[in-house]
């Protein structure tokens, strides 16, 4: 009978501690399963290990750990194309009837007519146009319910699976295992800033506060007799390059201690990242699986790619400072969730 | 003995369900203790227990309980002039000795004199005069710095305390309160959104990704070889008015379902907030208390204001659409935190 209660009374502290701490469960689990052994995934934990270990020099307060991504090809795909680009030229094609103008205009017809090669030659001014004529408009609300449900449907023709299952499972892992260990987790992206918050806390976690990206401009009016924002055909800010420091600074307000990257888009977010004090990790995903992804470069004699440029310049200026560059192809155990997740 | 262990039992149980819950202390203890009991503080406690009744027909999920405060003259004291307007003039003199043009240059000769009315009479571009060649130049990290440094001597003539000090009580209560019930909370405010990031984790509990404001731009440069920003003498975004729900959508990319403000400048928030749907609550702080803060509206008779201006018109527009209008006089046992809290 004693020991009966001694059972009790152990079970019920265990319980205590581990509802407390939620860690019983955690602690015995490993945290970054599809990422192999080696230097890559040593570089991951040793950083987060120093900054969470309280007392060590280079300890970190909880409220300045500030982790940022990008989206396109550091947390899903990217290639052929842009999803949000894809997802644009979909757009083009279901609004064509109310626009019979298109037939004959470009970038449309060229979209219309799957005539990649003349789109492409439209440049980033044509890209936008389609942007703008296909994501304005409306409310946000009406467009994240346009997103939401281009999403549900659309299949990536290679894979043959939805694009929000063809996020990195590894990069997932990671996104977790730093917010257990208290670091907050920001999307910096390239992309639309609506579009990523269509799916953002669904397939990351990451809730649309926590969404920096590139926009355009809203305006406030009374809509129907309701106070609402429509979208409105104008940039308002491009959250590229240099805009990503920037994008950083006005949404977040703090130098991040670690950033994550894949292209020269995300060079100066990760050179602002690990220009601050104490530790600091900054990471490029490199391309280099064609067989169970896709291999680009230019970087290390990988295939040219206008989508997700990474320079050998980009290369070298990590191994020279300290960055990691991760090897889709030897650091990681497997690239999609499995497929039963879809 | 066995009364011994059975109470062993009953307290490690009691304790586990404390630390899962950490309801235990708090139900006990009223989450508003400076609000007095009327209808305004029912309009509130009924509204969050709405929202948080799982299973109820006004249920939100946590995800989406979102709550967004002005700042100057909502959280904190406006009066007789902003808080910024008056660190603004500081530094105009704290950088005169670098600027010695600045004795025969208005609106730098009025703010170098104490001329209020030569100032006044300067209206919104001679301010924002004055808040470029004192808030750019610097890196935001300065910026901060100065700011935080400013606000650690400043003290107000009136109530001889720190601005910091000069938080309303009852709102420092509602953040809280609203928190330990899913919220997220958010700074919507007109003024700086660096200057606020200054204080608002410490004195708030908000940190600086929470904070949403007026903002200038900012370059990305390599400053002493370290990638850097520099803060730059532009506006970048007002965000007042119509301003606060794009600020809103911008940062938050939701609509809030509860919003407080205090005066004009956040009536389409407050309009934006409530015209979602399902259980809103939208707050006003109506500034009655002349002798514990100040009194001024013009809204029912009281003094006309050119700061934090609250008008009739807002006022019949609260009372129309089921916005509740907070009588400092009568809702708020007491205004500030008490003294030994300096």
């Amino acid at each position: 009978m004693r020991s009966h209660h001694r059972f009790f009374v152990a079970f019920a502290l265990a319980l205590a501690a581990s509802l407390a701490f939620g860690t019983l469960a955690l602690a015995q689990t490993d945290p970054l399963p599809s990422w192999n052994d080696g230097a890559t995934r040593d570089a991951i934990v040793s950083f987060v290990e120093k900054v969470t270990e309280e007392g060590g020099s280079d300890y970190v307060a909880p409220a300045d750990r500030i982790a940022t991504f990008d989206n396109d090809g550091t947390l899903w795909i990217e290639q052929p194309a842009y999803v949000q680009l894809v997802f644009a030229l979909d757009r083009v094609k279901q609004l064509a009837p109310q626009h019979p103008e298109w037939k004959d205009k470009q970038p449309f017809k060229a979209a219309l007519e799957g005539d990649m090669k003349t789109l492409a030659a439209s440049g980033q001014k044509g890209i936008l146009e389609l942007i703008m004529a296909t994501h304005a408009g409306m409310t946000p609300t009406d467009f994240k319910q346009i997103s939401k449900d281009w999403l549900a449907k659309a299949k990536d023709p290679r894979f043959k699976r939805h694009y929000t299952q063809l996020v990195y499972q590894p990069m997932l892992e990671l996104l977790s295992y730093l917010r257990a260990n208290g670091f907050k987790t920001f999307i910096v992206s390239g992309g639309g800033i609506e579009f990523i918050r269509a799916f953002s806390e669904d397939i990351y976690g990451i809730p649309p506060d926590q969404v920096v990206g590139s926009s355009i401009k809203t305006k406030f009016e009374i809509r129907d007799g309701k106070p609402t924002l429509v979208r409105l055909p104008e940039m308002n800010f491009v959250d590229d390059k240099t805009g990503k420091p920037i994008g950083i600074n006005q949404h977040i307000g703090q130098r991040p201690i670690a950033a994550f990257g894949n292209s020269d888009g995300d060079r100066q977010m990760l050179e602002y990242t690990k220009a601050g004090d104490g530790a600091r990790l900054a990471m490029l995903v490199l391309h280099d699986d064609a067989k169970r992804e896709y291999a680009y470069g230019p970087a290390e004699g990988l295939p040219d790619s206008k989508v997700g440029t990474f320079t050998q310049a980009l290369y070298d200026e990590a191994k020279k400072d300290g960055w990691v560059v991760i090897s889709m192809k030897n650091d990681w155990k497997q690239i999609f969730p499995p497929p039963s997740a879809d």
